[in-house]
């Protein structure tokens, strides 16, 4: 029977133990009151809500998936229930100031809430998911007016909010982007243009939804940075139906629930978000946290994977009345997914946290700190988490033989539901060349040198734990060869003007592996001194499979980024 | 647009120029009047009906899977029809034997036939997959009253066969089935049991299926040396139809216009095939054949993802009015689904010319040569192949952005209809054991050895090519590593036992780069001399791209095998 148990005890492990979250909570004046077991009874409860309301629609809302009929979007049985429940319990405000009525939780706090729902229903998170994200987007560039009009109506989460980018000829390149929107004659625009690929564009769940529309103005200059962010409502304020239209849904591999339309905009009311030709600058406050948000969903992915398979393999008898997970090629792949799972929970949560400092921190320096190290990890994490997460579930599914391929397993709805993650929000080949390209040339390598410098700094007591030495060495050997890369990239940059955008992805490999040693590293560390309790020494076991089975393939990616000038050349004709 | 051109002209290149195999044809009395026009011929004939018939139902029969009713299994439509162009086209007959109303052209192409007929229609493939097997077992180990009766039917496809192994609780381990036949009081077997996942275990094609049913005897010994062969037909020769029942199929993630079935025998009339108790000997005979088959649906699949991606990447304009393609991040993945198909293609057409010359090469060493070679091949390609497959389709999948993740794009099927192929016919972890076990282990080696010499002895050549020096020391680095590890081997087991089970899958994926070094090697040397042919230009191209950026992995495979002692500890509790 696939199921998900909330895995509250790595959470709290991750969060108290791991980041000793708890000495910076301190120091931060929103966080000051908040200790361990408030944020843990938070998250008990949020692993009930998963467990109990989310989870037993996850498998029915892929197999009734959404329906759209004439403009209007039909959800699957259940779906808008559980909603009405998530609203009636405050979830949306989990994060928000207290000003606006928010319960003003860290984001660290969030981001465990997150990978619960993402895990359990995935296709059910993506109306909320962007909740949040519209809240900040509005809170810090809205007008007052429009503060005043719309952000308690996120905050509550009576209306849901969307992300208007991507157009028919507009994909991974924004400055494609034909929507446009005229002025009016009050403080209000006209918004025109059609949309694809819009998640929760139209549905069944709420009076209103409040659309984030890319468009661009009149006297717009070309390209990305001629980019405007207009607010336009379903629902208008004198309660008219704003001109906004849905042409109809796509038919997804996965994530079935998720209703995805075509929106069609003509001459639409709506007001403008920040400044003119400004729009992605407002985005861009949204994009960190969507970000993370997103690898949170590949996390939350492969522990279900990993849980299940575990679970099934203990179960299931072969063979002289043994059960499967004797057998070593079983073993290996559930340790993999394991490991995978334990050091980039270690990841995710640690960049929430330098998320919250950078925002809430009283000391600049600290903050400026923050800033730089969540501007690395993002892309890294956005991309490591969610490829390990879709393929992690794939390689688990081997688990089940046969069985595994069915319907009625479970496992193979989690492989489609999440190969969407690897996709949207910038594709993980965009994630690799804002890593390369915007966070460490452009920056010279100094935020790259920031997050070094913390991963040392963190280190220093694990280099005095004994039976921790191969491992240290196993992570120096990573580490050393990212410094070199580090120390030669000027030249190779110089001499090699392809190089970069031909070793994008193996970098960000690389660097997320690297960075997945130094956690294996952190997890050994923290369970030294609770020898013989089986949990801790679970988690020895596999942060020890990670070094020695998976940090290898570093070395293999560290290769091919430094390897000479390898030939690239361009595609034959088709 | 989601189509598929069959590469009659790649398939040409390495059948003729690569495995020049019309030298050997001549030598063997069964090919001896075949030219590379005839079989050329064949090949075009296949693809029209590959591309006109089987291509234009794929998505359709995805969409409309089979149906379940009281027993019956209906087909999408379409289906039976293009069954019954194919037996009226004599396709069944392809490669058995002229004796008994065969074409009998040779395995290598029939190879290239079960190529292009996965690629454009996996689902409508599996219901004449097992034809030919069924064919090859009868035949081998019938009595010639069953091949009277049979044997015919097979050839011309009147009758469609089945492989009926799997039972609920006897999956990989088929010590553990259940199913048993009694004997009735004349030559006839009475089989009583259940079977799941039997492909083709009922439909609309044909009037009569012939199962081949695993069971026991009364007085069988256990495990699996115990188990029986029978066939038992849906029609007895009276008329009657046997006792055997339908209940049910699956409802799977891909390949859904194939019926898989769970059938009943409730002491349905069978008949021995083979001695008794000796039913995998029997079995073993399909084996062969039946991996290699598999193994080119992943060829298959990779094809059609590559070739589609290619094909978008070049027409999809994005930014600068460039297209995609243009891209280092898209003409990477490309690449590396060329190389691997292009590479792929070799190996699997190499073994298949194996599989020729151990039937019907007149010189007996040349026999055994062949068996060995095809012994140690066959795990290595159904693994290698059907990983690939998948995984590069879910990687092409990445080309197409958000638009590959709908249905309507082509390549989510491509997709989800690959992955059963890393799971059937025994799961790749099974192949992987199979190969390290039986292949390496309890033969010393001395197969493998003769796959080493096999590939030295046509490498002669490719070392005069100046400029193909670099690859021939890239592929040599892996093969001594290989030859490393085959001479450490005896130490090896003896001191850790535990260390083949825990290396089995890298050391299978190791060799299988290995083997891809030499094809590329190959390739390279045999365009050589048509520099500026940009045909031949971009198989060097794709080449040397393997080489560079793909053969790497091996380097990393064979430490992780070598490695002094990795821990893969027992699993800890759920």
């Amino acid at each position: 029977m696939y199921s998900y148990l909330a895995p509250l005890r790595d959470m709290r492990f991750v969060i108290e133990e791991v980041l000793q979250a708890g000495t910076d909570w301190q120091a931060m004046a929103r966080f000051a009151d908040l200790d361990y077991d408030t944020a843990a009874q938070v998250l008990e409860e949020a692993a009930r809500f998963a467990g109990d309301v989310l989870a037993p629609l996850n498998a029915q809302g892929d197999r009734e998936g959404c329906h759209w009929h004439d403009g209007q979007v039909s959800t699957p049985a259940g779906f808008a229930d559980a909603y009405r429940a998530f609203v009636a319990a405050g979830w949306p405000s989990l994060a928000c100031d207290p000003v606006h009525g928010g319960q003003g939780l860290p984001l660290l706090v969030k981001t465990a809430f997150d990978e619960m729902l993402s895990a359990t229903n995935h296709a059910w998170m993506m109306y909320p998911g962007l909740l949040h994200g519209a809240y900040e987007c509005l809170n810090a560039y809205g007008s007052d007016a429009l503060k005043d009009r719309y952000l308690a109506d996120l905050v509550s989460g009576r209306s849901l909010a969307t992300m208007n980018l991507t157009e028919p000829q507009a994909g991974s390149d924004l400055s494609l982007i034909r929507t446009r929107a005229e002025p009016a004659d009050d403080d209000t625009w006209l918004v025109s243009g059609n949309k694809v690929f819009i998640s929760g564009g139209e549905h069944d769940w709420t009076d209103n939804i409040l659309h984030l529309v890319l468009c661009r103005l009149p006297d717009a200059p070309a390209g990305s940075r001629g980019l405007s962010l207009v607010l336009a409502p379903k629902v208008l304020p004198d309660g008219r139906v704003n001109a906004i239209h849905c042409d109809g849904i796509e038919h997804k591999m996965g994530i079935k629930a998720s209703a995805t339309c075509a929106m069609r905009f003509e001459r639409a009311t709506a007001w403008l978000v920040g400044a003119p030709h400004r729009g992605l600058t407002a985005l861009f406050v949204m994009m960190n946290a969507a970000r993370l948000h997103v690898s949170l969903q590949g996390l939350g992915h492969l522990e279900m994977a990993q849980q299940n398979a575990q679970r099934y393999a203990c179960e299931r008898i072969q063979g002289r009345g043994q059960a499967i997970g004797r057998h070593a090629a079983v073993r290996r792949i559930i340790w993999t997914q394991r490991a995978l799972c334990e050091g980039q929970r270690v990841l995710a949560y640690w960049t929430a946290h330098w998320l919250d400092q950078a925002q809430h921190h009283p000391l600049r320096d600290r903050r400026e700190q923050a800033h730089q190290i969540v501007s690395v990890l993002t892309p890294v994490l956005k991309a490591l988490l969610t490829d390990n997460g879709h393929r992690g579930a794939d390689e688990a599914l081997q688990v089940w033989g046969g069985y595994g391929y069915t319907r009625d397993c479970g496992i193979e709805q989690t492989v489609r539901d999440s190969r969407i993650a690897m996709i949207y929000e910038g594709t993980n080949e965009i994630q690799a060349l804002d890593l390369i390209q915007r966070k460490v040339i452009e920056d010279s390598g100094s935020a790259l040198r920031t997050v070094l410098a913390a991963l040392e700094a963190s280190l220093a007591a694990v280099r005095a734990v004994p039976h921790c030495h191969d491992l240290v060495r196993a992570y120096q050997q990573q580490r050393d060869a990212l410094q070199r890369c580090i120390d030669e990239m000027p030249v190779r940059i110089q001499n090699d003007p392809g190089w970069s955008m031909r070793i994008a992805d193996d970098f960000l490999r690389a660097l997320g592996l690297t960075l997945l040693g130094w956690a294996w590293l952190r997890i050994s560390e923290v369970s030294h001194g609770h020898e013989g309790d089986p949990w801790y020494d679970a988690k020895r076991a596999s942060a020890r499979f990670g070094m020695e089975w998976l940090l290898g393939e570093a070395t293999w990616r560290w290769q091919r980024v430094m390897a000479p000038a390898t030939a690239l050349p361009e595609l034959p004709p088709g």
